[in-house]
């Protein structure tokens, strides 16, 4: 027997009651395939959250808010372990429907579309959201749009700064409340994009895209270490990753949930191993990807770091 | 709103050593995607092991046992929760291999597998196995085949009831001393078949494929409910999902943990509607379908279904 | 024998030097799984490119041009299939990369990315990229942001434009030559946007993040009809697809190529019977989606379309 | 620029009316992801059919007959390029179904199951089977068994191999005319095997599982070199694979076609390297993985390879 093996996969035996934590550490004791991924992915980000030198960034892609995960993410937020957040502009339309006190519906995917369009409900999977949430979503969005200084030039973060400080829960709200700064590079392609091309017909006020690139620079040139969790793919992981690229530095550490493949060549699904080759992350980076479906591997994930931080 | 809308999704908060049981509870509260799936999952599978009318099956496929899954498979033999057993002869292999004292270890996938085979490990995706636990595996079997009296007749099941009864520990040690049976119809594609074929052609024992089937069909026939535990897909998953077709009757319970998908038209990813018009499984079935890895979901599933167990 | 089955599968047999359209047909009567969904991909995107009233949408996603799917998007720019192309800025960063000269490279996925970045080769999937291709691009960028006229005012698609006419080649060339508008919501998110910002520091030239909403709202506005061929998922599709979500219409013609999957919630493996529910696209709407990796089904795709609009 | 990149990447061009082989050689011009896999898939299944001294085993799994892919299995065996094949007892099933007169129908996967059911339309995903078609198989099957020699005992492949006779058409049909061995490891584990366990009810024939063994291991320990076309991971995958396994040699051509992904674990998805660290193919074997829908891989390739077949 050669070096190569001298962990042994340990048989898996759950108990009653156990924590999630507990489990988890029991997937890391069997330590194959994606389970012990996800083990390795809760070592990386208990150490990434724990290291004070870290700037600490947050991917968030797929519609995540509409299946209940927005919630840890704001607490993320709120507990001091997200200094940017990346999002997709739809997450945080959602969460914005959310904080106005509209709902999303359980429902189910194996349904009619033509009758749920008749019935005014729009489907996200196995979600149902009102088409009426719309309707408040807009009175609110021209609302806070009214608000802008005619003629004024705003960064797309400050926009969504100014939509979290009228919000009283939520990822935005969050963010707001606690200065952490939220990108969303591709804000128009969203809800909140189309309501802001509605305030435009009649107002001017300046949305400058970049406008928003020189403090996410500085950021990138100044922090000692950078550490990225990834909830899927699309622009906010690519966003992440690019930013270290003009630094001599890369990110020190990375955790991505996704549920895409590598072979078909896409970012979403591309090893954390590719981006060591464009310097994205370091050579001895602490990476790890754990495929899935979010909405299992991110809640795992959450308790069983917080249960070890509050250990310590 | 309408009727469609009445269980508003609730954003997920995790806490610090929350158990199993309350986090699956928190992501049915979510209720999306297959992270809504995995607590209908724990719904259904508790309901089914609670139920004393029906007949449980266990459908093991996928590498699982190398991956230190075997452990929750024997538990749940142990605690009386499966009746009937249907696996893949690889699991089965493996469980020998760990009964037997030796281990799998702790690999990469990222790795050069001429290196390997040069060091005579075989790689199961990121798990490694020194081939010296073949030699060990070879000794044992023509061992138990020694046994085996000349010129008998013996079905797969009563073969892998021999092999359990030398065991101390796994799966087919404990349905061994359980007398639940194991049924593996396609036994020779495994390493238990190659070291069969290495013992026939020196002796004369018929194993008889079809010899399992009579007291199965009188099961599936006699039994008033049945209920389908299904991890992964292929042989298994058929083999159960087929057994209550010839009955007026089938499924009342599914479950199923699959990485596959369904539009690839394989049994292996078809969902469990696609099993009800076959009426493989009865038109009111609680079925749910999980689709992931599950070195995650099985043990989620099983440390939650255990807790609630317990609390009766 | 219902009503429901009157369409026989027809076993495929197939005949050496048959024609691409040929194999398409037959893939048509056989008609199961992503074989038939690819058949009606074609029926559908040929009735839409004969479609004279139809506004023809193309979504861009997934890192195709590495792969040399450019080709075909160019060519279909050039063929005038295309009145308005959304697309990453990854793909229109590496359109650029070749458009100036330089050259992706066959590799593989199974290498030590370490050592590629040692070898300054940046690797997607198994395709390479040398590093000293960004220092051409970055050069070529410069000259180009240079001729921008000081403290003016630029839309995401005025910029491609800019930069597609001083190119001979490829996808933002043809689509200037022909005027094509080019969408990139995300435009920040890609090395064409890196390298703005760094053309920022020393220049004042605002890109307005909102400035290509009115004339793509009033097209979708006037149009008699809509048709997208969605290509990856990402911003590209639902940028497309949310268009035409403020008129009272929708997409007529709906055609995806994805990799991804339904039940992770995403809109990238979104099924397009989803977006009826938001009226994105029509209740009549012919729309299908084939699953599978585009550098396969892009290529048949395009070919027997190609072969069928030269047969009238 | 190191030698690492020495062969570029070609952007793709469609002509109308190229062949299929045409196609796929600008496919791997391009070279990229699961499409230039697909051109490498054409290159080794062309040198593995050239080979004289080769072994051409063919895997068989997942719903292909449904889908129409029986045609191309059928045309390899009677072109002599079949020399073992292995198949899932379902593909079986349903190439007598066909063979016997009864038809699959294009349907549709977005349907009520429970009203199939009250139709009596079986469904695979979207292809459905009238239940009637039950019927005449079982009325075929128990002719044929019922023509078994009281108290024989019979192989698997000698079971196939009589019903084959009997039929006109299909894959069993050009199996047993060509004298073409059919593996069936899991016979039991279809409707072949539970019309099986019908007869057997008042006949009594023993069906062997092992007599096919010494014949193929025969092969395996006498034959120069050997040869792998996998559709579909599975038993047949890991039937054909372990094959050579107890052998000094493995395959030196390995091809696979597979919807599944490596880093769930199990066989069906896992690469042809992780095959090299058990021996399975040899260290210079010529292998290739395309992943994707087989009802479009398949005809591609087997296009593909019949075009350059009739060139020499």
């Amino acid at each position: 027997m050669t070096r190569q093996c001298d962990e042994p996969v340990t048989q898996l035996h759950v108990k009653p009651a156990m924590t999630v934590g507990e489990l988890i550490d029991a997937m890391g004791k069997a330590g194959a395939y994606n389970g012990g991924a996800l083990y390795r992915a809760v070592n990386i980000y208990e150490r990434m959250l724990k290291d004070e030198e870290t700037t600490k960034f947050f991917g968030l892609a797929g519609a995540m808010v509409p299946a209940g995960m927005g919630g840890i993410v704001s607490d993320l937020a709120s507990g001091g372990h997200i200094d940017i957040l990346v999002s997709t502009g739809a997450n945080l339309t959602h969460d914005i429907i959310e904080a106005i006190g509209c709902k999303h519906f359980h429902g189910t995917a194996f349904c009619d579309d033509i009758e749920l369009r008749h019935d005014e409900i729009n489907r996200i999977y196995d979600v149902y959201l009102p088409n009426e949430a719309f309707e408040h979503f807009e009175e609110f969005m021209q609302g806070v749009f009214g608000e802008l200084e005619p003629q004024s030039r705003i960064s797309i973060s400050g926009l969504l700064r100014r939509i979290g400080s009228h919000l009283k829960s939520g990822i935005l709200h969050t963010a707001a409340h606690n200065e952490v700064p939220v990108y969303c590079p591709a804000v128009q392609d969203s809800m909140i994009g189309l309501q802001y091309w509605l305030f435009s017909q009649t107002n001017q006020v300046t949305v400058d895209a970049f406008a928003d690139m020189p403090a996410l620079m500085e950021t990138c040139f100044t922090t000692k270490k950078a550490g990225a969790m990834l909830v899927g793919g699309g622009v906010p992981k690519n966003f992440i990753l690019q930013s270290m690229l003009m630094t001599p530095n890369g990110f020190n550490y990375a955790v991505q949930l996704t549920g895409d493949r590598p072979d078909l060549g896409g970012l979403s699904g591309a090893t954390l191993d590719e981006a060591r080759s464009w310097g994205k992350i370091t050579e001895e980076a602490q990476a790890v990807t754990v495929y899935g479906d979010a909405t299992i591997t991110l809640p795992v994930l959450a308790a069983a770091v917080m249960e070890r931080m509050q250990h310590d």
